[in-house]
């Protein structure tokens, strides 16, 4: 368990101090694993409520931020590139600069730009965590307790920065993971971007119907859950679709045409047709139930030719 | 509370005795409101359980069944045509006849059908409840507590009949409500089975994909709530999207092309569709926020443009 070993952060900054950004703080203050925090920001309110709540010792401005021991920006990404650009002139020696992204291919080309010849201190992070809420008052210490953290760092990123980042959020409680900045993309426009995209779609087509009271009345159980996802911040999904859209619309060209194939075997309704909308519904709920499976067991996911093969 | 008050119903039976049927049967036992359950079914070994379950007293043959007070059928919709055929020249005198369907145009259309001169005393029925658990096991006596009941009756249908099923639900723990069929469809197309129908094409595009083993590793709270009912029953969802297909395929023809319209804007990326993509994600999080608020204080959902002003 020696990397769980709290590590010693003398300053952290951290830049939007939100659910993400002062959860950090909380987890590390939790494990005794840093010295002091300092808060910047665009909300002064939120700031101070930061620091009522101890989620931050005190306020900050960036070019102060800037050469701490570790900086974690937190903003939502479309902030970054101002961010890193404000940072620039001022980063410490051996500061390490982090981020909480949803996206990486464009947050890496923002700090690659901004950054300049201070990019190598630059690791490029994605905590898989997060609530429907905002604010530093949705901070909590226990928010990234055995949550996956990727890494993505680039060729020229710092290896020690690299173990830094990692030895931190293992204090968090998370586990790290690490994927090329594109395969991360890729990875995410499937399995969070297009979920979010097609929930959003589908919510704003009912509410727009002339029949949107008669809908909602009669909404039950399967579309709560199947909508959860669409009472997310619109400006943070706005960004993050727009950010990764490359990755997204190739995910959504696919799932597209698998919709107008769904749709024309429906139209069919043949026996052939009516065989290949079962398959595509049993493949599903074969794959879907094995995944369910993997994650209450808290096994590592096992390959997935075996799983199906074990239905 | 008149509405509440047990009501006897001598006989029941129940055709398909899973997890809709048992607990209809468990509820009004519960509830003091049945004196003897039949049950029919393809399963002998489901069967016997259902009766050492105590969900039914006996195992029964349609021609018997047919003779009951009230006979429930819960078989899947494809199944229904020639169990009313089957009941057709056994049906007795005052018994009414009901079913639980998903969809009704198809089970109305196939009961007009199938039962011709008794086809007034069957009450076309959807009580908007289930698991992902199917067979008497699965079946519990409060499954319907403050659950909506949809009835359709057709013009033909007999009003004392409507009148004992409703108080046959009442009696169970539901709420009764009315819809014209077509109207029924198009609602649960739209609220249920387009995204029974997303659910299953996105998890298997995933499956099917080369990457599968890293997006299901990735996969996240929001994956899991968005793909739950990915894991129901294929066969089932087979049948009710191909019984409803005319409803579904009108939903799927305006949600790809809102589909559509959203990946334009994305490859655009200008000021105006950055705008036209807040807009569509704004209006879906406001109206999800406030069916989240109606269903949580289990208040009557209000008219849909006075929630959307009070966002």
């Amino acid at each position: 368990m020696d990397g769980r070993r709290p590590v010693p952060i003398g300053t952290l900054a951290v830049i939007g101090v939100g659910l993400i950004g002062g959860s950090l703080a909380l987890a590390l203050r939790a494990a005794g694993a840093v010295g002091c925090v300092l808060g910047v920001g665009r909300s002064r309110a939120n700031l101070e409520e930061a620091q009522r709540l101890g989620i931050i010792d005190r306020i900050a401005e960036l070019p102060e931020a800037a050469r701490a021991d570790v900086v974690f920006v937190a903003t939502p990404v479309a902030q970054m590139p101002a961010v890193f650009a404000a940072l620039r002139p001022h980063v410490g020696k051996t500061t390490v600069i982090t981020d909480g992204g949803s996206t990486k291919c464009d947050v890496i080309a923002a700090a690659r730009s901004a950054l300049g010849d201070v990019f190598p201190c630059f690791v490029p992070a994605h905590p898989i965590a997060g609530t429907e809420k905002t604010g530093a008052a949705a901070a909590f210490a226990t928010l990234y307790r055995d949550r996956k953290v990727v890494l993505c760092p680039e060729h020229e990123t710092d290896r020690d920065a690299v173990a830094r980042v990692e030895a931190m959020w293992r204090a968090a409680g998370a586990t790290l993971h690490r994927l090329p900045a594109a395969q991360h993309d890729d990875v995410f426009a499937a399995v969070s971007h297009l979920p979010h995209l097609l929930a959003f779609a589908l919510v704003d087509m009912l509410a727009e119907s002339s029949e949107a009271e008669r809908y909602f009345h009669f909404a039950a159980s399967g579309f709560r859950d199947f909508t959860r996802i669409a009472a997310g911040s619109p400006e943070m999904w706005r960004d993050i679709t727009l950010a990764n859209r490359q990755a997204l619309r190739e995910r959504m060209a696919d799932y597209r045409a698998r919709l107008d194939r769904l749709d024309q075997w429906l139209a069919d309704g043949g026996p052939e047709a009516v065989e290949a909308i079962e398959r595509v519904y049993t493949r599903a709920a074969q794959a879907r139930r094995a995944w369910q499976r993997a994650i209450e067991h808290g096994e590592p996911m096992p390959s997935f030719e075996t799983q199906l093969t074990a239905e």
